[in-house]
């Protein structure tokens, strides 16, 4: 097994590897899974190293599926990036802006590109399972006049032609990925921590959590909730924040939240990506 | 149009109608729509006074879509009811514990039974667009030897019998659903209010927004957050806290709480659903 092995959820080319490429360079080894399971199974059961997992997209909000299996699995987070989604239009040879007439695409990247449908009012939106496999699959069977939107790594996959870039409506679209692994690695620079806890439903009990940052002005990035199962109405609180485990501070006020909660999870520490 | 009209997701016979019918009663008229954005739509339109949102599972989580719709429209949450979720085995005549084969139904509700299908291993799970939809389609096709799984409402709406009760796994399976209209009515038993608000991304600011609370001990029942759209990296905070907007303790927390905040709106207060 090679040490740069990292398990993506999608196809090849998918943003996934983008992400991948973007951070850990461009020979790494992607491997596909189907699921997001399989890809925290993959490094538990040492097939991969790494494996990199969407958690919050900027228009879709939070991947709560992925929350959940930070939870379920005792994996570490190592490292971030946060990756602009631009939407590529890709074609292969019998495909010309010309003569297009079809775009497969997943249903979420064809709503994401709707100003382009609108200037193009005979292009026909054909919803596919997944990005990279809408050019997965006209590389293979080269339909004239289609083509595909997806990541700019897709048409370097497959051998595709960007006909067009950024069809996206909004800018402002970005997904952050978390690369796992099985072991805590902190690199010297890392300045972000994401914990999980959880706390007996009491009055009062969430903000007696936030206050042991509150009361040392480290300022919290995000902050998710997701239910504890067989215990209704009961909370999984999910917080990143600005520090390092390794500093006195963020220390005092880990301990400090572990007075006052029943269960408590660092995640990681790890380097908070370009935003 | 009759004043007890209820647009609700899904088919006749769903959990949503079990959840109206708990709500407003038996002789209440719903109006079923494929969407989520569709019931709001309805009420805004005035074609239904109310709509029935669902809005959290205690197994699966919060239904985010309808957090989303919440800001996008003006409706107020004016009642909620906790439905506990109890699957049936529903058949038509052709089909009896002994020669059953197939059993059709909604995924999650396929895999929220697999006690079931553990114990009765020759039976084929075939995955359905929704649990009421697949006693609707054999109540038409009557199947020999199929079944389907879904709540005892889908039994008594298209005359299907009930083989089987309880075949969840968990019995701590809830969802919580919000009776929405287009103005507001606040009962005089009232007890609970739901809030929704964004702040700068200010260091502490999540934690002054919570301490209007703490400081008057109300106690807040569930927080969600989602992301602001076109501003990445920015979050709505959604919170539900005990009290009635017409106490001063609750008044006082909500004028302090706009001096903190952006964007405040109170989505509604209501009568809390039994646990």
């Amino acid at each position: 097994m090679p040490q740069t092995t990292i398990a993506i959820q999608g196809e090849r080319g998918s943003f996934s590897e983008e992400a991948a490429t973007r951070l850990m360079g461009p020979n790494v080894r992607v491997l596909p899974k189907e699921t997001f399971p399989a890809i925290f199974q993959s490094v538990a059961e040492r097939e991969s190293r790494y494996c990199l997992a969407p958690i919050e997209n900027t228009l879709a909000g939070s991947i709560y599926e992925n929350y959940d299996l930070l939870l379920e699995h005792d994996l570490h987070i190592v490292a971030e990036v946060n990756l602009r989604i631009v939407h590529n239009l890709i074609a292969f040879p019998g495909t010309t802006m010309e003569n297009l007439r079809q775009v497969y695409s997943h249903p979420v990247a064809l709503a994401q590109c709707s100003r382009f449908f609108k200037r193009h009012p005979k292009v026909e939106k054909i919803p596919f399972y997944d990005t990279a496999g809408s050019v997965k699959m006209l590389a293979e069977r080269k339909i004239p006049g289609a083509a595909a939107i997806a990541s700019h790594i897709a048409a370097l996959v497959y051998d595709g032609k960007i006909l067009q870039k950024h069809l996206e409506d909004h800018q402002e679209n970005y997904t952050r990925f978390l690369q796992l692994a099985r072991t805590s690695s902190i690199p010297s620079d890392a300045n972000k921590v994401s914990i999980a806890f959880s706390t007996r439903n009491a009055p009062g009990a969430l903000f007696r959590c936030l206050s042991v940052f509150a009361l040392r002005d480290i300022d919290l990035t995000k902050m998710e909730s997701r239910p504890v199962r067989g215990r209704p109405w009961e909370y999984f609180f999910y917080l990143d924040f600005a520090g390092n485990v390794r500093d006195k501070k963020c220390q005092k006020a880990l301990d400090h939240l572990a007075e006052v909660t029943d269960i408590l999870r660092v995640l990681g520490c790890y380097k908070a990506g370009k935003k």
